[in-house]
């Protein structure tokens, strides 16, 4: 099975296009999605900067909303800015993480995209994800007490280690099984091409 | 006619494949293209960046340089790393001025680009400009005195005012007569696509 993995931080407004619309375009080609959530939050801190970039550099910034706002009309997506951006993915990440041994990753994420980039709301706190994971009829309280329990706060950990160590730098990026990089939602039908007629 | 603005800074690495792309993919659109040089210098100065983010974020630069090789081969355009990065722009972005208003911009701009990112050669100074200049049948001795004269500075430092107030960040970008801006060279059928669409 051809296969590219998905990086993904839940603050990240541009991984919401990507996490929508990954499965579709891997899927027409033949190509599996490994979803992998990490924190941008160490690797940006390790460049510096102690904030999104787009509020730190103000025309990168404006021009961000801008283009999210054209791509998701482009794609039919809903698109709402929220109050607060970035948002603490922390927990969001934490809990997406036990979602991948468990087979509802994909659906968690897609959902938390959507209410936050879609609908403009909170996904910070537990109290933000239990409609969430109760809408896709998991056991909210279990997830989020073993999302926070050492076992769940090192994965997260894990995959951020392991993100860094595969060259990832922002989000959304994808890697393939022969070791190629590509950063930004708009790469999202060249790493597919790329895993379709190389990787295997 | 509908129209784009084509913004870019000859030390961009990816302007060079915009550069070479452009006209192709805007003509099978009926879209004309502006052709405007200007200087990122002023721009990540005053981010606070006194060299090419590719050299302060050295995981994005590793990134770069494989994204610039991969994307190259796609295009059938060829790539060779040039030995500095990046190249001083200066005295490029002011010929290349010049020949807006004289009809040779968008020759002067390609062959630049193509041989610092298609051969590897230097085009930071007058001697690496002559043998361009030469080869569009131009008069360099004649291009390079006017454009290192006051006038000729005058154009790339107006040229750079313009592109901030147009919100440019980073090259290349391409702006619309409706006023949107789009920043990359992976941008360039979108931007032409809307122009088709929305400008005239």
């Amino acid at each position: 099975m051809k296969q590219i993995t998905f990086w993904y931080d839940f603050a990240s407004t541009y991984s919401y296009l990507a996490a929508l619309r990954v499965e579709e375009v891997a899927s027409q080609h033949g190509v599996e999605v490994t979803w992998q959530p990490f924190l941008l939050g160490p690797i940006f801190g390790a460049q510096g900067w102690t904030d999104s970039p787009f509020n730190i550099y103000e025309a990168k910034g404006k021009y961000m909303w801008r283009d999210m706002a054209r791509l998701a009309e482009s794609f039919r997506l809903p698109f709402k800015r929220p109050d607060t951006f970035p948002q603490n993915s922390l927990l969001a990440g934490r809990v997406a993480c036990l979602g991948q041994s468990e087979g509802w990753v994909a659906d968690f994420t897609r959902a938390a995209y959507a209410a936050q980039f879609g609908e403009g709301r909170s996904i910070a706190t537990a109290d933000d994800l239990v409609p969430l994971l109760t809408g896709l009829d998991l056991d909210a309280a279990d997830i989020l007490a073993r999302a926070t329990a050492p076992d769940g706060k090192m994965a997260l950990r894990q995959s951020t280690d392991a993100a860094i160590a595969a060259g990832v730098f922002g989000a959304p990026s994808f890697t393939t099984a022969d070791g190629e990089l590509f950063w930004g939602s708009d790469r999202l039908e060249q790493v597919v091409a790329w895993a379709a007629t190389h990787g295997g």
